[in-house]
């Protein structure tokens, strides 16, 4: 008897008929005699639904009440997962996070999970019921419901998979596993079967959206290996996990395009120790995160420094660096809004040369300019204009082959 | 300072519009510096719906998933509005039912409130935070989440207002209190000031939607004087209390229609000690609140008995009769459907005789037709033809001049 835990996306329980169809598929699996442990996520739309509702009644809404309000999209959809199990005589009992007892810090939110009490759900597994768990929350110290961030519900089954030792866990969403491109891009993209951690972690932070970062960071931390498939179709996934076999020695797993970001320059730095640092200390406490650094020296005596930042954060960039200018003593700032971020990413890379060779001249033959590079060992990335985003992914992935199995 | 309990029912939450404007009206309250604690209802409709999505997924949907999934109407509510408090820049704080410490029974869907724990409350009071509870909801022994009953809002309030020793309680409607009869119905009904306890009970039995019985009996017994009125104006409402004091002495304080009734005939029974007992017995086993017994001495040894049901209890009503009158050896059973009940309340019929006496007979001048009688020390109620309810409304109101203050 395995002990799985599934977690199923908000297109996946979408509306109550979805919601039946999960049921059967839950039931499926329970059939088998697996113990059965399912996160849900809210229906797709709610949450930013209930965001605008928080809006129109206030404009900066205090966090604890935000969660307050949030956590209710998934209690639905938990509860309502619960009775379609029943409705079909499968014994189940649904848990919102506060009852499933995951306990998180004080950061409403973006509230992080310190621990989780796993028994009232080990003797409800032993009881032979299949548990459903609300995603996305959990209960801080005071009592008061936290909530994990966007797209934290796959956190969840993470979490959960990690503190019940669970044999596989099956992240269900509406695409049917990790491509080495954007199917809707790069048409000959290809689905793979097996990732590891760090490739998903870098695809994952190149702007593939298939799941957020800190989810696969702390699969890795726990080493749970866990399996990215569609709820819609019986097709296998892609399972992600430590170490991958290759049948033969593979340099580059994929590509990802990210259009949401933003170039900004600051320019005319006093070239002094400290000038960068305060620069980035400033958008740090403005809770900004900054990717794909380059410094260089100007010339007499000042210096350049480019980055991206998510676009939404622009502004709150700009308004960030102002008093740091200010303090330095001189430079600008100019934003750079239509560029994507063009990413190649490959355990296969630490051993290999000639990998950036290779991007920069697949571009380069297209026509198409690179305005920044930063690499990692096993990413590649570059910034290029935001038009000429697909047509880059398309050239590198049939220069590096990755149509071919 | 006073600290005042106030309930703002489903129409009073019923969009974000709604709630910024009940927050405005807290915001004033609050600014005559008095502690506040607020009930809320969920947004109208939204218990229905919620409803209904259950039995999308599941024909009998379990209690504890029921409630785990109502409660989260109430929930967006109450975040809602401390939300829209705070944007008013009044210190607010939101609390679930069980955040609240209202521990119930076991009984989901239909809680009953065994204790409430006051400490955080008191808590926050002190600290001068407007608290906004989610109305209908408890916490069980169990950790689970329990709701207390459809209108039970008004219960909330009511139980908040005993145990916080509330100077005054306010039930905020979208009616501006209690009529002397349906002012659709009855146009010259005239609002009352005051109201016993007992006539509020009566009224509320007797159909009149204002508020639920149990709430009023709640209060009764902890004392709690409350006032009902409208969130959509300023009119004072109608307060009701144990003991009323009249200018003059009133005989009769209002008219109510039912018309949510339906009449059961049961005939042929045989007329032996415990033939009547188990009638009812199982329709009480069937958890069906029967109304107006009247029996009477058929010829032949045999009995007939008549009574009213819920409407939507009629046909559950006619099957647990079924076992009844096979074992019972003989009997029929025949329903009634386009019936109404009418009622006539006052604490002043305890001293007045000939009230019946004027009820039948201004029924009789219209030429209406009365069915079946049942009174009690303050009440008289009467089922009439359906079709004439409204019109013996308007005849009983003129013949006891209730149009006149």
């Amino acid at each position: 008897m395995s002990r799985i835990v599934q977690k199923y996306g908000g297109t996946s329980v979408g509306d109550t008929d979805r919601i039946r169809r999960v049921a059967e598929r839950i039931k499926e699996t329970r059939a088998l005699g697996h113990e059965l442990v399912v996160v849900v996520s809210a229906r797709a739309g709610v949450t930013n639904e209930l965001i605008a509702r928080a809006r129109s009644v206030s404009a900066n809404p205090n966090g604890r009440e935000l969660d307050q309000l949030l956590a209710i999209g998934e209690q639905e959809t938990c509860a309502l997962t619960a009775m379609a199990l029943q409705g079909l005589g499968v014994d189940a009992i649904s848990y919102t996070g506060p009852q499933a007892g995951i306990f998180t810090d004080q950061f409403h939110t973006k509230a992080r999970i310190r621990s989780i009490n796993v028994k009232p759900i080990e003797k409800d597994l032993k009881a032979g019921r299949v548990i459903i768990i609300a995603g996305f929350q959990g209960i801080n110290e005071e009592g008061e419901v936290t909530t994990l961030g966007r797209g934290a519900s796959d956190l969840t089954a993470i979490a959960m998979a990690a503190a019940l030792n669970a044999t596989s866990c099956q992240i269900f969403t509406d695409v049917d596993g990790v491509y080495t491109a954007d199917p809707r891009v790069v048409k000959d993209a290809r689905k793979l079967l097996e990732l590891s951690y760090d490739e998903m972690l870098e695809l994952a932070s190149a702007g593939s959206k298939v799941m957020q970062s800190r989810s696969v960071e702390l699969a890795k931390k726990y080493g749970v290996v866990f399996e990215v498939r569609s709820s819609f179709n019986q097709n296998p996934g892609t399972i992600v996990k430590e170490e991958v076999a290759y049948m033969e020695k593979v340099v580059v797993r994929g590509v990802a395009v990210d259009k949401d970001q933003s170039k900004i320059v600051v320019s005319g730095i006093p070239d002094r120790p400290g000038s960068a640092a305060r620069v980035f200390r400033s958008l740090a406490d403005a809770n900004i995160i900054v990717d794909m650094i380059v410094q260089n020296a100007g010339r007499q005596g000042v210096a350049n420094l480019a980055f991206t930042v998510p676009q939404g954060d622009t502004e709150r960039a700009v308004q960030a660096l102002e008093p740091v200018l200010a303090a330095n003593g001189g430079g600008q700032v100019a934003v750079q809004g239509r560029i994507a971020k063009l990413s190649v990413v490959g355990v296969g890379m630490k051993t290999h040369s000639g990998v950036a060779a290779s991007v920069f001249q697949a571009l380069a033959d297209a026509g198409i300019n690179i305005e920044l590079i930063s690499t990692s060992e096993i990413k590649i990335s570059v910034v290029i204009e935001l038009d000429r985003a697909d047509e880059g992914a398309r050239v590198i992935h049939a220069a590096f082959g990755l149509d071919k199995a």
